[in-house]
């Protein structure tokens, strides 16, 4: 490299962005990059002119190390989705002139879905107007729904921090009810993939029963069905632990939690917050079998906890960072990273780069045939697929008992 | 000891209270007790003849450990309370001749207010009837509400969770927003003490900016004055984060919660359960201030996180279960074991009994002046007294990327 890479992180956060920075950073530098820049706030902060010379804040290995630890985007993120490049050239004009002045070779996006849209829509400028910018994205979400690529990075440690936190609610369940029923739902999330509430079977193991049922979105929700199963289930055991996606829907398409007359609320991608449905079931459930219910929901805390992050997972977040500059370096532009899995057992996965327009605007989901034909679990195969990707652990710096991170003061509106 | 010991645990399950149940079986076991029972779901339990012996289950050291290391009530629990006894003098008929036939030499109760109540009435009817039983309470709850006793195993540990997980949050939170305003209510157990909620300070360090507000139910909480203090801080920060206890009320008693019209629950000891504080706070503040809002409930993952368990916490749970059988040996009755703290830095704090009719249903709060006098924050005196608690860690045995934990299989109706 010649020239300078920028940065962004984009989309919701996650416990194993800040490690695909890192790998970022360091390959940049390794490959002769002049200097790396972060763009704050992703592409939206990148058009107020919103930036930072990473090398002021990153300044030695201790810092790489607590870089990997810290959890959510170090960057900060946006939410944002660039105008088609036909209706309003300006934006895109704008842009590339501040790329332009920054002497940018390659522009790296770290995101979901909805980033590389972004990806894809600056590469498409570049070559029509003649750039020769690269733009590479490298894969990010704890939803693990992108198209082409085995996992994303950041569904590892979700998964791990799922499978425990169930696994805990279990025992906390199992010795509550003495007699009489208690059904504990789970919300976990998942808009229409059940990625993050299949990792629920990670529970279950010679110590754990497991969660008793587990509902993706990809199988259409039957309300009394679940009754039925759980009035079943409460005749032979006094608690019924049950893992379900935010996401579950009726076979007419809707949401469960919007059956409870909800407030609505959508994101800047038009997507539906959905919120309310382990609530909303566990009020139903109660009403119908007369038991004592409870709802957890694993909110933010399933997406930002680096504490028990899966050092699989950090340590391919970070490959996925250095591959995405080295695709760069090497002329690759409008491609995402992806990772290629050769085995499962030992586990053994590289990674390759795509035409992210075949990825761009797709959602990868739970294949019909890793959930039981009545949909109320996940089988083996899902077991096998999830499970090489919570190995291992990146033990937290603790200071004074609680883990450090790295800091970047933002209190501050920026 | 020349006969037998039995065991029960009692009350809302924590990450410790499985530490203290070790404690006892080693120190009876080194006392010599021949048999160490265990009731299953406490007291409840044992009036319908359900125990095990101990040594069938918990045989090596690696079972100890995992036992230290398994969240909740590894008997099983139970929230029950014995009646008066001139009320019902048949109940405790029935009780003493269970621990008769099991030539019970002493009893032990691991649990919180209510529990000590249980040793109370059972220590008072031994008096009374010219029983040479002796029964010892073991402290234990996450609320940290216990009399005379400096702190209580279970806390320190549920401290430690909180801490890790609201520093997590506002990582999360810091990130997400660019310019536009967001406000996140972390709802924390604690119905009308704060210990819990005021650990969220722990988040507070060179690192992390810590929570903006703190709201303890020990002062009373005035709605207007909150909106006007978080309208404040949105003038200057794209972020807010507010940590609140969900038994937090009004001037006139009535819990924020209520105001929103929620149904209402009551436990087995006629305690309002309450729930959807800081989801009515959020609806509250986006409504009035029209700014983005996020509730999170930490739920029952702050008292099951072994996983992120003190290690000060558990060596001093084990420490309390093995000083109750010691003080039950050496004749004590009607006690509980208190931790005494002899110094907070470098911290030493060592065990006594005291009288148990002076600890049961009593409840201790947060002092006044560790709180701020706006009563939006904790004192440096509360950093000071938690720090200590949440000192060390004992790292899970991870098998297959998932913490692994001791098993009594419990599914099937007990």
């Amino acid at each position: 490299m010649t020239g300078n890479v920028i940065v962004g992180q984009s989309g919701g956060p996650t416990a194993a962005i800040n490690s695909s920075l890192a790998g970022v950073i360091r390959t940049a530098k390794d490959r002769g990059a002049k200097k790396v820049f972060g763009m704050l706030h992703g592409i939206k902060g990148l058009m107020d002119e919103q930036y930072i010379d990473l090398s002021d804040y990153i300044k030695n290995d201790l810092d790489v190390e607590l870089l990997k630890r810290t959890p959510a985007a170090y960057l900060g993120s946006c939410r944002f989705k660039l105008p088609e490049i036909h209706e309003d050239m300006k934006t895109y004009e704008k842009i590339f002139e501040i790329l332009n002045k920054l002497e940018i070779e390659a522009l790296i996006y770290i995101g979901g879905n909805d980033s590389m849209d972004t990806i894809k829509k600056l590469s498409d400028y570049a070559i029509l107007t003649g750039s020769d910018i690269r733009f590479v994205g490298c894969p990010k979400t704890i939803d693990n729904d992108l198209a082409l690529t085995d996992h994303t990075p950041g569904y590892g440690s979700a998964a791990k921090y799922i499978g425990t936190s169930v696994k805990e609610i279990i025992r906390d369940s199992y010795c509550l009810e003495y007699g009489k029923g208690l059904v504990t739902i789970v919300e976990i999330m998942g808009r229409n993939a059940g990625w993050l509430t299949g990792a629920s079977i990670l529970a279950k193991g010679e110590d754990c029963e497991g969660p008793d049922l587990i509902y993706l979105p990809e199988v259409a929700f039957d309300i009394e069905k679940f009754k039925q199963r759980v009035e079943k289930l409460l005749k032979t055991q006094s608690s019924v632990v049950i893992c379900i996606s935010e996401g579950i829907h009726t076979k007419d398409g809707k949401y469960v939690c919007e059956l409870g007359n909800n407030v609505e609320f959508v994101d800047a991608f038009n997507h539906k917050q959905l919120t309310g449905t382990a609530a909303y079931l566990c009020n139903y459930i109660g009403a119908e079998l007369g038991c004592k219910t409870r709802a957890i929901e694993l909110s933010t805390l399933q997406r930002a906890g680096s504490h028990l992050a899966s050092r699989v997972d950090i340590l391919e977040a970070y490959q996925v960072g250095g591959a995405a500059v080295l695709a760069a370096d090497e002329g690759d532009t409008g491609k995402m990273v992806t990772l290629i899995r050769h085995s499962d057992d030992p586990y053994q996965c590289g990674t390759e780069v795509k035409d992210v327009h075949k990825i761009a605007n797709d959602e990868k989901l739970v294949p019909r045939n890793w959930i039981t034909h009545d949909g109320t679990y996940v089988t083996e195969a899902f077991i096998t697929y999830v499970r090489p990707l919570i190995q291992g652990d990146v033990s937290p710096i603790m200071v004074d008992g609680i883990p450090r991170h790295i800091y970047r003061p933002t209190k501050k509106s920026n």
